[in-house]
């Protein structure tokens, strides 16, 4: 069986990821910080590892670029999770009116804004996560106590829903990637990030050999190295368009225009899951 | 006087980034989120706001380009703050060791990483913000609390710095820009956002007016159109390079591969101030 490092507890957004991908037929350890998540797959202490890369409400997760730009690890595997935040309660709690405190991740409350304006006795308390919210809940069993979680986190902690998808934006959708010492060979997508020389046009040349050799880009993104005033590192992700002959010749023409082109990792494109 | 919004409470950063920017000659109304920061130039309570749009560690500030894409604000400045964590205490706190509390916000607090592994004693709790941390530890005096904030946080609330420069990273920059409703006619840098068909080139036919007018791009982040699969739009800073001329021509050739084009903002380069 399959061990599977994710970031954070049982019922973290990670953690579901991991579970929707494999179908549950794994052996899964939780990690409390992204560099912790890395260092297991470092060590070879876990097969592969499920961490978030972005978000539509707050862009890219910036650490996990640096921290896979800064290993020889992979990506292997995209999951996207649609996700809906529930307001768990513990089994006796029958009155919305009666919550006093609801705890959360600061940014699942952030997206819960119109609740809270709907609720303003309900006074919100931040956690390091969502589903540790649950579990801390679930722990002290107190009447006048919420979190706000996932629907899992609420079956692994033993509490019930009382008020469902409570967040404002209904695009809420969370990019994971798969992370592996041993990188994938297949795949329809690739993901790389390089650096051109700061003069006007650099840019426009590397992305030419995309253009020429009809391969889609599905991302960019600009990242300065405030270290070197001038330089920037770009982070891009395209589809192979099934044209596996024009692969390596576009890697090698962005090659000629780059100071340097590291492949982040080749996989498919993933799907989406409701959480 | 000119009156100016700012996210968060006396202290915060983006406070610090309006007062380096204005030399301290203003009239000041901190806001509680980003939206009602928005809320307070659109109803004219003040002439300008503060906000940050980027970080070198966490990245784009998402929701800050929703709220200037849907209102009819531009950005007329920008700012760049070096920021640097001070652990604060009160006046009467000797000892690093008898520390047993730190609160500040979750981004403070996970940039300090190697700090709390020195510290292991000391729990790291969240705020909603770095400022509201010290003001919190200054009111309740308690000698076993410390906060991470600001050195400015330190002399508004009366705290003093224990330690100093507990970042881990020392590259950790944010760009905050000033938004008004009048937008600025002159300036060196143009912020733009557009969105291109999803066919292979067509972001790269966008892109060659930059290129044939010879302007030098300081920015590009592509952001799904999560409701529409296969569109996304494309947020562009770039600079004027004193070739005025140029400008109009590049934005009407713009104008051909785009569904549409918004210029968020004309403004002069900011200057980097250490906080």
């Amino acid at each position: 069986m399959k061990r599977i490092a994710y970031l954070g507890i049982p019922g973290s957004y990670s953690f579901i990821a991991a579970q929707k991908y494999f179908g549950g037929k794994i052996n899964m350890k939780g990690a409390k910080s992204l560099r912790a998540v890395f260092e297991i797959i470092k060590k070879g202490a876990c097969d592969a590892a499920v961490v978030p890369l972005e978000n539509t409400t707050t862009g890219s997760i910036v650490e996990t670029y640096d921290l896979l730009l800064d290993s020889k690890l992979s990506i292997v595997s995209e999951v996207i999770l649609k996700i809906h935040h529930q307001l768990l309660v513990n089994n006796n709690q029958k009155e919305l009116g009666e919550i006093e405190l609801c705890y959360s991740h600061p940014q699942a409350l952030s997206q819960c804004e119109d609740f809270f304006t709907r609720y303003p006795n309900m006074k919100p308390l931040f956690t390091s996560d969502t589903a540790s919210a649950a579990k801390s809940v679930a722990i002290r069993k107190k009447s006048q106590e919420a979190a706000i979680a996932s629907s899992d986190a609420a079956k692994i902690y033993g509490l019930k829903i009382l008020a469902k998808n409570i967040e404002d934006n209904r695009k809420n959708l969370t990019r994971f990637i798969l992370i592996s010492s041993l990188p994938n060979k297949i795949g329809d997508k690739i993901s790389v990030v390089f650096s051109v020389a700061h003069i006007p046009g650099s840019l426009f040349r590397a992305l030419k050999a995309y253009a020429q050799n009809n391969l889609n880009l599905t991302k960019i993104e600009s990242r300065p190295l405030y270290g070197n005033p001038w330089e920037y590192n770009f982070y891009v992700d395209f589809m192979i368009n099934n044209k596996e002959s024009r692969l390596q010749e576009t890697l090698k023409e962005m090659k000629k225009n780059c100071h340097f082109l590291t492949i982040l990792g080749r996989y498919n494109k993933g799907k989406i899951y409701e959480a």
